[in-house]
């Protein structure tokens, strides 16, 4: 019965011709000079909007019928990728290229990632502060692997306040190298350590190749620094931070990472041991997720940060960092998107349910308003993120399509038979169509409140139980070479034991553009040998291509 | 009875032998050739530390006797802030001439800051995002009085990954610029408008003097941004953003800050108005604390950021900017410290409340410590920031004056009769000595929270009443530019009548060393003589030396 006010299918609304598409901002060109190498739309739909929008004269007017309608996944997937951004309004480009402006949607994702972080952070013993973002160019260069693995990267700074400066600065890249010339001056005894802090700051890599959220030439993140009195507590805290990190993906994000040990060739520029969480995206390519290092000694001894420890004798602090960055949002949009937009998992959704409100005649209008706004009361007092899309300039099946494009876990719709019968319809992000939706759910606060809780728990382990069959689907065991670069060809991840030297990690590399994203923590029992050599190994590797 | 358990006092403390005085951090010479800027130290007694210290060698061993002491405010009150900052670890020095390292102690008050903003914030329907932090340098060129006021401080990058950059890059001084790009890509319509939004950042200023927190090459900030599609809605922004920080100044801070609107001169370069809380500092120099900027179309003209109106016509947006700084806790330090150092308003403590166990033989140890940990957790589950500081390492005398030199509200000492009694004692850091400590304050939780709250509140009260007294009785009304020399010769701020020319005003600044601070928002009743010249004035000025 009340099924009868809703409005035509998504799917109808597709393909309808009243559904023009405004150029997405993310498709403009820039207006400034510099080179742009994000990727240009590779869908030649739209290509031609790519030239002839013009910023300062814009003079569309928004009608009632725009929708932003997004390429489909399968179709193109980088271009799926693009056109989220920017018709959730998740980011735009900078005028600097390579450089993103993340909008107040895309920020929330990334405050959501703060608040759980910040407080397992603190749980685990560590303080904020904050270190500057100009480092002596000197300090680079001062731990030899690192200025190798970062100075093709920096970005200089070489005049301040109208004059040339006696020493280049370094735009922070990362700040291990400013966290040790503090630490020395701080750390003079055993009961000085362990040192724990993070710091939540913007860093600069000079990219050439760059894409919203997954490399941008500035990002946002935290890095975590330790230092401590032996190896030991040092190896456990940069796993301990790993865990964070895993935890949180699998808990928070639904995104079920695989975690472990970077390869000698792909471990941090001045770790000893490099740890890592790995996550397949969509199109099957891993996405690096976070890092947490082992640095053992190699800061300590190149800045001089020793104490003295308990027996009076002088020692070099073992170190650890650890960060993750706004990459992480990538990493949400690519792993649970699909065609309609974007899905974004309860637990960090920054509009977790949308109301929409639904008349035909003007005399249903207050009822089913008075209606919806009382259900906003009850889900906002219950702790829910709850949105009111009351606006009279948007049809609900705009409304329907727009939210479902934003991602928004849950909707609920409210219209006037639902005001007489005191109850609403709820539709699920996650499950397309009428198996998603539920008519007649009492409006009644109680009832209200647990069935719309239990939903978001429900669509909550539903998205981290989709990735998880996906992944698992697309992850092949393999014994040699050749199954390999079989799987790889395929667009799969393989994984296979590995005792195989540098070199020919190296081969796969450039004869299959896969690395080894890891050795994961987690490895199957029994004896080993290794896919490319034979010999015995100890472990599995994944082998994938990545972001 | 209980009192015979104590420590000798404060002063007896700070005037013995064995306190001795380790080199403050913020004495240390840097150890990178930029030049340094932060004032040098001033007192004579510690100023050989000045060029002894050496980073890489510091084998001082930590000794129960170590304490930091803080040069007197009133012998020299620059020592004595750098003191604080120091000892305190607020803050240290970055190898960067004129950059800050914010410590974790320092970096708490900026979140109890970021946290009560970011609420406001919100509540007045703003929301976060980030811009990037480089902009191209023609964009600062675009806004006449924008270019000239801040080209003289700008940090450029000229490299960027090992090549010369086409055009040079400006480290953002503040965002005016960017975000008007952006909002020229964002507005179309007048209901995409008012657009609200604020960031969290950090920006540079190439600063040639520079102050721990006061003035430094890098800080960190929050920057509102709006555009409007009328002036008087511009307006009100400009002035509710002010009206947010002044609450925030009386309420968490405990500054009697004066809200007002700056001169022409003293005007935000690129604002038509600017509104500003200025604060007087423990040496009654003025530290302009906050400011909100009406930028009318100054910026919007620049960058063609235009809207079509409800008739279908073209508009330039109005458009406002505010923002607050790490600044602020400078603000807090040269309010309410004192001699023994330190003294933080419990609303924006990162520890209210510390937790000193005493005990002198062994079998007293436990109960004593026992008896800690439940008041801790009494006061913990009541939502108090909590510390016990059970190190054995130290002595409760020491502990005594750590505490209060670090300005934690309030302290509770527990010795063995206490345990006996099942009471503590409560010594506030706002009340020195036997007038601030209350002896038999019962453990029974109910009792001792509500008394800690009421304590707490009181001296949050306590600190904003003798902020207000110091205040005004360092404010002189005058009528006649000799007596607005005769107070700023005394040090004190100089409130009269003003409708002088910008001329006159430079010469006060030149003669005087004192600047309009603000036409204050409450003015007095009455016909008005301009002090300089004699005609008929609308506002009475405040004038004073500032930071």
């Amino acid at each position: 019965m009340v099924s009868s006010l809703r409005l035509p299918s998504l799917t109808s609304l597709f393909s309808s011709p009243y559904l023009r598409r405004p150029p997405p901002l993310l498709r403009r060109p820039h207006h400034h000079h510099h080179k742009l190498s994000f990727p240009p739309p590779l869908t030649t739909a739209f290509s031609s909007q790519t030239t002839s929008a013009s910023t300062t004269e814009n003079p569309k007017k928004q009608t009632n019928q725009d929708q932003k309608v997004i390429t489909p996944r399968s179709q193109d997937f980088n271009a799926w990728f693009l056109d989220i951004i920017a018709n959730a309004e998740l980011a735009d480009y900078g005028p600097v290229r390579g450089t993103m402006v993340i909008r107040p949607y895309g920020y929330a994702i990334w405050e959501a990632i703060q608040d759980y972080l910040n407080v397992k952070f603190k749980e685990t013993g560590h303080s904020n502060m904050y270190f500057p973002q100009f480092i002596p160019f000197s300090f680079i260069e001062k731990e030899a692997s690192h200025v190798e693995g970062f100075s093709p990267e920096l970005a200089l700074v070489t005049i301040g306040g109208g004059k040339e400066l006696e020493e280049k600065l370094v735009v922070r890249p990362t700040s291990e190298t400013i966290v040790n010339h503090m630490f020395t001056q701080w750390i003079h005894s055993y009961r000085d350590l362990p040192l724990m802090v993070n710091q939540w700051a913007n860093v600069t890599r000079w990219e050439m190749r760059t894409k919203p959220f997954v490399r941008t030439l500035e990002f946002l993140w935290q890095e975590g620094h330790t230092a401590h009195a032996n190896p030991e507590e040092a190896e456990n805290e940069a796993l301990q931070m790993i865990d964070v990190y895993t935890k949180f993906a699998y808990e928070q994000a639904a995104i079920p990472v695989i975690a472990g040990r970077k390869s000698k060739a792909e471990t941090f520029a001045g770790a000893d041991r490099t740890y890592t969480i790995e996550a397949m995206m969509g199109d099957r390519k891993a996405l690096q997720a976070g890092t947490s290092h082992n640095l053992g000694q190699n800061f300590s001894r190149a800045f001089g940060t020793q104490f003295m420890d308990e027996n009076g004798e002088r020692q070099h602090v073992w170190q650890t960092s650890w960060a993750v960055s706004t990459r992480f949002i990538g990493g949400i949009i690519m792993t649970h998107g699909d065609d309609s937009g974007l899905m974004l998992p309860p637990k960090i959704a920054p509009i977790q349910v949308v109301i929409v409100p639904i008349w035909k005649k003007e005399d249903e209008k207050t009822g089913v308003l008075n209606a919806a706004s009382s259900v906003k009361k009850v889900l906002q007092s219950a702790g829910i993120k709850v949105k009111l899309d009351d606006t009279d300039q948007r049809t609900p099946g705009w409304k329907f399509n727009f939210w479902e494009m934003k991602g928004v876990p849950l909707r609920i719709e409210i219209g006037p038979r639902d005001v007489s019968s005191a109850s609403v319809v709820i539709s699920r992000r996650d499950v397309p169509g009428k198996q998603g939706k539920v008519f007649g759910i009492s409006m009644e606060p109680s009832i209200l409140e647990a069935y719309v809780k239990d939903k978001l728990d429900e669509i909550q382990s539903s998205l981290l139980g989709m990735a998880t069959s996906f992944r698992d689907s697309n992850i092949v065991d393999v014994s040699s070479y050749d199954e390999l670069k079989a799987a790889i060809t395929l667009g799969k991840w393989a994984r296979g034991p590995w005792s195989a030297s540098d070199a020919d990690e190296k081969r796969v590399k450039e004869e299959t553009g896969a690395t080894i994203r890891c050795f994961p923590f987690e490895q199957p029992q029994g004896t080993k040998t290794c896919l490319m050599t034979g010999s015995p190994a100890e472990e599995v590797a994944i082998f994938a291509k990545s972001y």
